[in-house]
């Protein structure tokens, strides 16, 4: 048997039983539990503000964490405990969330909203559709390849960028490689950052990356926050549009300069936070716990156990 | 040869030459050209205000909207002379309209941008997906076929209800008649009005059909603003939540209380123009008046000239 922790009851009610497992609830803000663990399942919020416990916690071997993201977390686990996401979970939330962001920029709807509250009928002229937009998505893993399956149908012109050029899938032809990128960048109308952030993509929307977008395109930030240089996207306001779920700060201070900026739409980092993520995840963690029921191998390993 | 006349030197422009039509310019709210005309293209805002004008005008036998909606065009035009309507041209434009208002009210866009207007960084808890959503579309013409196919890839549950019951599509299973209405209706989070206005569509979204809703559904009205009772609407805030591109009375004017009723987004009928139009206008007239220039029967026609 091996014996799991969930950050709260509702998480161990949700998942049932799982043969094999043993469940108990424990939230790493809390004090250690008597026994030891295998498996902590780390809770969705705020997962690196409190997940150092788990060093104090003896025989844990996994800290299953519910967000794609890592950012944070491999500094604060001990090197001896391996580290699995939540690849999966949030794809369709957070390429929806895109997609409602894309749409309702394009499509003038904060303006929209601002005028209702002034009882005011608008007459917008023709807005960019994103029908017939080049759009291109740098990223694609689960929720790159989940944005693609949405923005299709729409008949917007896509194309991807990742790590290295590829062959394509059921969804694109071509995967390319970031040696594309610059060229790509020149046409795009509309580009969405969906990249893990790391070192290499840490600041990757910097001034060089913006300047080449083409007058009134459209960036959306749905990854993390510091993959977009704030300084910079501020210098480019003028002339292009932003769409961002996610911000660098985050919170964005009252004071902060892009909450008034032109062109900016921001929302509160939702994209995985929403009704999709809870059986998403109920989902992924019995599939995941019965494998380690079964004594298999855990999936979605982000960082193995140190030897 | 065919004279067509074109509201503006723009539309002649983009059109191009076509075998067998003679191209002139004429905008209905002007005085009658000098000679006869075969074919006149109404302008693309405001056809209904000024096409009686064409009873003055020798010869014309169609009338070509712009427009997929003919709602007061019938009655101003002698029967005598045919009516086409744009047919298809403003399917992607309006469908994705649908989309950018389902997803805005889903996610709660229409907070965030007053949250924004106030330097506010919202907790707002988890807002509902379209991710698993039941969703209802009401017609399926053109513009509801566009709707379901965007909806598919988000994984929403999505019903088709159309005048008559019949077998589905590549896009969904089957058709439901409107017997079933009130029972899909029961269970319907979302609901899409996608139906032309007649007779039987005036006041079909009233208080009856709003009663069989869940609590919190969303009720989207892209279609024309009489289908949905404004009246029914208001009273129906308290639990429902509306997204309205189209409304009863059109422009609403400044004090009217749907612009402050909680939960409801307006926007000032933008469905049809979008970017998208023009090229699709452009590519339909092309084929409309390729036919008539070799003396075929045109098509999109939605009332035959009187014998």
């Amino acid at each position: 048997m091996a014996t799991v922790s969930f950050p709260s009851k509702g998480w161990v009610r949700d998942v049932g039983p799982i043969e094999g497992i043993t469940p108990v609830v424990w939230h790493p803000d809390n004090p250690p539990p008597d026994g030891p663990l295998d498996v902590v399942v780390a809770p969705y919020v705020g997962a690196a503000a409190c997940i150092a416990s788990v060093d104090k916690v003896p025989g844990v071997r996994l800290v299953q964490l519910l967000t794609a993201g890592f950012d944070g977390i491999f500094e604060r686990v001990p090197d001896r405990i391996a580290i699995a996401n939540a690849a999966g979970v949030h794809d369709d939330s957070t390429a929806e969330l895109a997609l409602a962001m894309i749409l309702a920029s394009q499509r003038g709807i904060p303006d929209f909203v601002r005028a209702q509250e002034r009882g005011v009928w608008l007459r917008p002229g023709f807005l960019p559709s994103l029908a017939d937009r080049r759009v291109l998505v740098l990223g694609y893993g689960g929720v790159g390849r989940a944005i693609v399956a949405r923005l299709l149908p729409f008949r917007a012109r896509v194309s991807v960028v990742a790590t290295t050029a590829r062959d394509g899938d059921d969804l694109v032809k071509r995967v390319r490689g970031m040696d594309e990128l610059d060229r790509l960048l020149k046409k795009s109308e509309v580009v969405i950052l969906a990249v893990p952030l790391n070192d290499t993509t840490r600041g990757l929307a910097d001034d060089a990356f913006l300047s080449k977008l083409p007058d009134n395109a459209l960036v959306v930030n749905i990854a993390r926050g510091p993959v977009l240089d704030t300084v910079a996207a501020l210098h480019h306001t003028d002339r292009l549009r932003f769409a961002l779920d996610v911000t660098d700060p985050e919170p964005l201070p009252p004071e902060h300069p892009l909450w008034q900026a032109p062109g900016v739409l921001i929302t509160p980092h939702v994209g995985g936070p929403s009704t999709a993520f809870r059986p998403r995840a109920v989902e992924m963690l019995r599939e995941q716990l019965g494998r380690i029921g079964r004594g298999e191998a855990p999936d979605h390993i982000v960082r193995p156990a140190a030897p």
